[in-house]
């Protein structure tokens, strides 16, 4: 017999937006925090990467606000130590910040709804922040994905392709459309939640939502 | 009998430096919370006024970053909203902000160590950002200091000596010595912790120093 209230009730699975870059160290801390946070609430993540550089020369800025501004950057590496002792999370000052890391954006972008999207953003964001690796480098890359099983020569491939360099583009001009002007950013319908410090209130929201809905 | 362990074991009450600007919305939601956080710790808070304006200047900003950057001025409002929110903390967006409070910045250095301190921060906080108040004219912080009963016109005349203006410029400074380039930003011995966001933290800080001591 067909049940038909399951059948009318539209399932309704809260959703998060991440968007983040590679580059950015506090997205690090939301990439390794965010799919169990979301897992334990039944959030789902909706991996959005976007290139922060753009977006912040659209603002004036030529570069990281912690690199322009030198007491500022001075504390986020403390704050960063004391963040990872807290979550747990291994760190190693990269050797280059921000570091570029075009090539891996364009694989995130081509995975981010593939099954192996949050283990291989996990595994990049380890490479840049625990272990020093150049992960604008195509080996780094490679290696990311083969350590996942992965066909790396031909995702890298379809990741290099031009319709997937224009959506990783496009996927930046929607981020300063959207007002994001940092990373990580979180949306939850239209609300915006800015900074690892946010993911908390951000799946809360989606909690509140979801009781509302 | 003399309790001799107890006279030779120094009283060591661990102590928070709360470096605030009145002005600064982050810094309303650490005035509004500090007090009875670091009392449920037996932390003693060492409140530290100073002028967040002159620090902006020496780091290249003409005013606050959220006046600035139109985008992540609109967000603040918005985040503003929810932590207040979660805080139970009122909130009314300022029509002038940053709002200049020179002469209530000066009764609050020259009452840094009176027991009224926490009270007239909190007092001046809301007229700014509940009651939307000209925290900048006398006779608002008149008012504020006549509603805890203190003698305002003698507190505001010690407050405009020579003495206590040269003060604040000298604590200030030593703001920015400190490395200082934003508000609320708290001490715990010479560990820095910037934002309301990471007052928890800062105050878990205390009770590690204090287990170690």
């Amino acid at each position: 017999m067909p049940d038909l209230m399951s059948a009318e009730t539209p399932t309704c699975v809260p959703e998060i937006e991440f968007w983040f870059d590679f580059g950015s160290n506090y997205s690090y801390l939301s990439v390794m925090r965010i799919e169990a946070l979301a897992q334990a609430r039944s959030v789902r993540v909706r991996w959005r990467p976007f290139l922060l550089g753009p977006v912040f020369r659209d603002l004036g800025f030529d570069n990281s606000p912690f690199v322009l501004q030198q007491e500022k950057g001075a504390y986020v590496w403390k704050d960063m130590e004391r963040q990872c002792r807290k979550y747990g999370i291994a760190l190693t000052r990269p050797s280059t910040f921000p570091r570029a890391a075009l090539l891996a954006m364009r694989v995130a972008l081509l995975g981010a709804e593939e099954q192996w999207m949050p283990a291989y953003c996990r595994r990049i964001m380890q490479l840049n922040f625990a272990d020093d690796r150049d992960i604008g480098s195509m080996d780094v890359v490679s290696e990311a994905l083969e350590a996942l099983h992965l066909p790396g020569q031909q995702i890298i491939a379809d990741a290099q392709s031009d319709a997937n360099k224009l959506r990783l583009r496009e996927q930046t001009a929607a981020a300063a459309a959207k007002g994001i002007f940092g990373a990580p950013t979180f949306f939850v319908g239209d609300e915006m939640f800015w900074g690892n410090d946010r993911l908390d209130d951000a799946l809360d929201f989606c909690d509140s939502i979801a009781t509302r809905g």
